[in-house]
This record gives C-alpha cells, structure tokens and sequence, in this order.
C-alpha cells in the first residue's frame, strides 16, 4: 500500500469501528457472552490450523535470526490456547458491568442524578510479538461492548491472521457486528501513525510494547492513551519490620521472574535493620547469581557475604528499570527519605513496604505517588488477575482515567442520567 | 519578561506546585476546612479593596471599549463576592472524600486489594474574564487537596492579583503552603504555551473560555485536558408524550439563559407529535423572540403561528451552538432518528427526551452517546450544583476520566491499595 492507500484504508478501519461500537454497546450480555464461549470453542477446535499460522511466524523469525527469547514469545502453543481459551470463557462468566446505573439520588430541585456505565466506543491497541494478545484484547473487547482495532507485530502477522479469523467466526455465531474486532491487515509502519491520529473514531489508544513504540506513540497520538513506560518498582524494608518476611518478600519480588514490569529493581533499607537484613537477602541473591548495586553504606554490610556480586551504585542505577538478575540497593535513614526516594526515583507504578509499624505503613500508603502501594506484600502481585479484575488489557502509570492494572472497568466511561417528571430549572 | 524569562519562570510556578502538591495531599480534612473558612471570611471583610482593584479592571475594559456584556462579566459585585465565600463554606461543610478506601476484597492468593482516593497532584486552569473563577478554582484545589497554578485573563488581571493575595492569606492562617495556590502573575500568552508543556510538574490543565482557546490548548498540550469545545445540547419531543410537559420543558432550556453551555440549541418533533406540539411552543418562542430555523415539515406547521421568527434550516444549523435567541427545530419520524441525529450533530454534552414510553426513555439513555442524558427535565439542569457536585471546576465532553459537570471527584485518581502479611507471588 502506498501512503494514500493506507490513510484510506485506516479510516475507513476507523468508519466501520465507530459505526460497529454503537451497535456493541447496545448488546445483550447474553449475546456477548454466547460470542466469547464460541470463540473458547473455536481456538479449542483449530490447533492445527492456528498451529500452522504460527509455524510460518517462527519459521521467518528464524531466518530473520532473531534471538531465541524473541522468537519464544511468538510461540503459540497448544498450552497458550487453552489459557486464552479459558480466560474467554472466564470473561464470559463474569457479571456485565454495562450500564450499570450508580449513585441515583434525588436533588433538592426534583430531578433524580446517577451515573450510567457505558462502553468507551472504539479503542485501537498497538502491541508487538505476543500473539495471544489478539484474543485477550479481542475478548475484552467485547465483554466490554466496545469496538476494537487490532494492530500486531509484524513478526506475528500469520498468527494474528488466523487468531482475527476466529474472532471474526465467533462474533458471526452470535451475530454480532462482523467490524466490532478487526485487525489491521497491513503490516505497513505508516498505518500506527495514521491510526492515532483519528480523535473522530478512536477514542483511547492503548500500546503494549517496547519504551520506544511506547514513547512515540504517546508523543503523536492525538486521542488519549492509557500506557505504562516504565516499572521502576520499590520494595522498602522498614524499621521495625519482620526480618524473615522482609527476606521473603524481597526474594520473591525480585527473583520470582526477572522480565516483569512489576519486579522490584530497587531495594531501600532502613538504617536501624541494615546489619540485621542485608546479610540475609545478600546470601539469597548471591545464591541466584543477581548482582547488587549497592551504596556506600550497603557496600560495606554487603562486602561479608560470600559470593556476592557486588556493584557501587552510581546515580543513574536509582532510575534503571533492568529487568534482569540486578538490584540496586540503598540504606535509608527510614521512612521519610524512602517516600521522598521513591517518588523522586520510581516510576509510579508499583512500591511496597514490609513493615510492623501501623502509622509507617498508613503514611506509605498515603504518601507514595504510585498506582499500586503495598504492605508486607510483593510488588509481583502488580497484576490484573491477582487484583481480582478477571482479565487485564494493560497496566497504567497515568494518573488518568485508568491506573494501574486495566480491566473492563477501564475500557468503560460513566455517563450522568437525570430523571425528571417534567422538571425545569428555576 | 522575555520568552527565557517566561519559560524560567513557569517553570518555577511548576516546581513549586508540584512540592506544594505532596504536602496538600497528606493535609487533614480540618486544616484544609480552616483555610476555606478564612477565604470566606476575608472575602466578606475585603470589600472596599476588591471593588477598588476591579474597578482598574472596568476602567481598563471601558477604554478599550469592550461591549458592556464582556465589561459585564468582568464585574465583581458584592452579590458575587457574597456567593463566592458561600461557596467556600459549602465546600468546608462537605465530607472529605481524599483517603477513602474502596471496595477493599481479599484475593485467592491471601491479599487484600482496594483502592484509596487521592488527589490528581497539579491542575492548570486557564481562564479568561470572569474572576470569580479564580476562587472556585482555588478553593476546589484546596478541598481536593491538590496544587493549583491560575492562569486568569489579562482584561481581569487586577481583580486576580486582589483575590489571589486573599487566597494567600487564608493558606498561611491555615498552615498552608504559600504555592498550593498560584496566580500567573504575567498576562504574556506566551506562558500558557509554556504551562501546558510542563508534564514533569502539571497533571491536567483545565481551560475555561471561548473555543479558540479551548482548540488551540487541547492541540498543543503535552499533559491531559479536562475540557468542553461546544454545547450543542438537543431535547427530543418523543411520541407518545405529554404535551404541556413538553413545551414547558422546551421553553425552560432554550429561554432561561441563552448563553450557558447548558442550554437547548435544538429541537427535535417526533412526526406523531409535531402537529399538537409545534404549534404551541412555537407561539412561546414568538412572544419570546426566538428565532426557529427549520426542517420543510416544521416550517410548514409554524407558519400559522403569528408573529413566529422563522428561516429554513440549512445543514449547518443542526451542528451550531447558537448561545442566542435561535433554535433549529427538525421533525423526525421517531426515537431511532431523533437518536441518530443526536449522535451525528450533537456535540456529546446534554440531550433530553421528553416522553411517556418507558421502553424509549430506556433506550434514548442507553444509546445517546453524551455525557448527560436526560428524560422529562430540562437541559439546563446540566450543572455541578444541580447534580449535587457541591461546586464544579467545569463540564467535560470528554470520555475520559471525567465526563460532564466536573467537580472534587473530578480532581481526584484512584490509586491501589495491596494488603499482606508476608505474601509473596507463586
């Protein structure tokens, strides 16, 4: 496609969401669910088609000879079905949130005010790799009333295409709109920049994918985004605070996987548990083979446990977000300066605290500018699913509309009802 | 001050706001209850320097010659100032809604997540003429426990730097910090360019005032707006209704006030109706000098009316926001045009339906795609004090985070809230 042709063709993506998404938001919860369990069936009953899809994909990975952890996270097994199989399923059985009528109170004036909850209308995701994302956002989707357009990576194309089919054949069962899910078929770069630029058809623009994808499109984008940057996450170990829960916690936020956007990269230690803990959690990473970068003060408890893999940190170690087998670890002399350390540094995303002092763990909570603060918890539990919401289409650090893990509560809008009896303003 | 001075400048407005943000949030209900109590106070004892400083305003306005409506806008009676520490009071009596913990449920895993209620951080609201705002503006921020940065018009400059000093006042009686409220102190526009590309220190911008404004800070800003470009508000005369109920209802939101936001610009007849209906309310427009633009078929019924103003609508009409005598008037067969038409013309604001069917009040809610939807009740009643907001900052046609009459809520996020006692993710 030339340039032309792509704007042509991604407004009229654009046209076909905007006129399908109103036709969505006055479905049945029935008719919605009757789509999702259909397209359970569907990804059951089509291994072999979805697998040879997806055969193509990794086989043009390698070739292209991308990095085996690349040409994994394309991978479609059979494993990776059923999940995405159950979680329509899941979405299916959950209670529909549309519209949901809140808060209806009578006013001095006569009318009664509440608020309704309405689908968003039309959201575009922009995402990379992972093909399974097509059916978490296609279900969301539609378990939310929206319209959705679907732009995948490239690398993903033939498996994206397969998966759209399905959707496509699952929405036709229930006869839903054939447009309420489509996926951008062009694998053309240009498309991403027409597709944010369409305040007129696309109401939210939600990217999952690298920092740099992540950053231009919130540059460009002339509608809303929800998106998260970066997860620089904390994990403060107070004073006074249970040593073998702060080793616990410290442990699993950190080595429980090292690619997460919620895996603590930052370590704060009270002064007054320094001596007592760091020898502790130094001996468990030094056993996992993460290395520590460390403070001076840190340094100097840390030099005595054997085997350490041990750093100075530098400044720019406060504000890296590694995603691997690294920890930047400092002492502080308590909880002011781990709050002022944490908002200076974090990036707003998830930060926890292990302590016993009630009014140190309520002054976290409160003061802690993240969309996730936690107690005695691990900041691995960061997530859609462990908060409950059933399914995720993202996590937010927007302060905005959605924050933190995005369900389908996030992909809705509250609109004000008024009732009157032929009421008028005095 | 030049463009480097204006960029230093509002860039220190900005990092005061923001550390004045982190101590606004942790501030108790009772001391922020204080200072708007002493802004009420010493609104009611600054009346002879207030008149004295707008006055300098009115001068101003007058030698330019401004129209005496605009010179009208600017003026600060005393029934003004009256309201506005009214207001303050109000909002010192509300609850405090910063703190609270939502829906807070315990997860399979063990721990228990919610949400808790806190201030967005840093809004920007930029405003033109009527300084009254530049209260309702400080004292909303001071109830929501954010930071404020005031960006009034250049014709109320004077007016500003009088209210602003007594704001100051009351913050420092309170215990405040001095830079939880701001007033921009230069009236070179070059600074609002500068505000709204601060997304280091501003959360959202809020701009009051005429849509060029409105346009030209939604295109340029880095942060997110919470904005309305235009009232375009609809009420719908449904078959079967009640006549009288209908023409009352028509006349109230077209003829109460003509300029607010709020107020009816169109009106649609359903075929059934339009010959018991129009006839009616067209004799109220007449004695009232409305204008009716419309539709051949409405035409043909309103030319008996006597004395009627009536022109053929042109298809520019159905998109106009008029904030003036005029109305267009359109018969339509039924619901599902009149709903269509609402969603193609309309600008998402306000629309009404006056109607006795159950089944089309249901469905004219669920379907129309604005922020206030209402059955049997005037258009103007779209407005924070009519919805029991306690106040309003502004109304948002925005999806996003806050949609219609905007109020403290509207100034608030919701961050997550993760309890443990030691849990760590397996």
């Amino acid at each position: 496609m030339n340039a032309l042709n792509i704007a042509e063709y991604t407004h009229t993506l654009g046209l076909q969401a905007k006129a399908a998404s109103a036709l969505m938001a006055r479905t049945p919860a029935a008719i919605k669910n009757k789509a999702l369990r259909a397209l359970a069936r569907l990804l059951r009953d089509s291994g072999p088609a979805l697998a040879a899809a997806n055969a193509l994909d990794l086989e043009r990975a390698r070739a292209a000879g991308l990095p085996e952890p690349m040409v994994d996270r394309l991978k479609l097994s059979p494993q990776a079905l059923e999940t995405c199989a159950q979680g329509c399923e899941q979405l299916a059985a959950m209670p529909d949130i549309i519209g949901e009528l809140q808060g209806m109170q009578q006013q001095p004036s006569g009318i009664r005010v509440g608020r309704m909850r309405v689908p968003i209308g039309v959201f575009c995701m922009i995402y990379e790799s992972r093909p399974n994302v097509t059916i978490e956002a296609a279900s969301l989707s539609i378990k939310s009333g929206n319209a959705a357009i679907l732009r995948g990576g490239s690398e993903a194309i033939d498996s994206n295409r397969a998966l759209a089919l399905l959707v496509a054949q699952a929405l036709a069962e229930a006869g839903l709109p054939e447009h309420a899910v489509q996926l951008v078929q062009t694998t053309d770069r240009a498309a991403v920049g027409q597709l944010i630029a369409l305040p007129a058809y696309v109401d939210v623009i939600i990217p999952r994918g690298g920092k740099g994808l992540i950053e231009r499109i919130s540059v460009e984008a002339k509608v809303p985004v929800i998106k998260h940057l970066d997860g620089n996450c904390h994990t403060y170990v107070d004073d006074p605070c249970d040593i073998a829960m702060a080793v616990k916690i410290a442990d699993n936020a950190k080595t429980h996987k090292y690619s997460p956007c919620n895996a603590t990269e930052s370590l704060l230690v009270a002064r007054g548990v320094a001596q007592a803990f760091l020898p502790q959690i130094g001996a468990v990473y030094a056993a996992k083979g993460v290395q520590m970068r460390a403070c001076p003060q840190a340094l100097a408890i840390l030099r005595a446990v054997p085997g350490a893999d041990l750093a100075e940190a530098t400044e720019a170690d406060w504000g890296e977000e590694y995603l691997a087998p690294i920890i930047s670890v400092k002492v502080v002399a308590g909880l002011e300066e781990a709050i002022a350390h944490i908002n200076r540094w974090g990036s707003h995303h998830t930060d926890a605290i292990v302590t016993r002092d009630h009014l140190h763990a309520q002054q976290f909570l409160r003061d802690v500018d993240s969309a996730s603060c936690m107690v005695n918890a691990s900041t691995r539990f960061a997530d859609g699913f462990e908060y409950g919401l059933g399914a995720e289409i993202g996590i937010s650090t927007d302060k905005f509309h959605a924050r933190g893990p995005v369900g389908i509560e996030g992909l809705t809008s509250l609109k004000w009802v008024v009732l009157g009896e032929g009421d008028v303003r005095g």
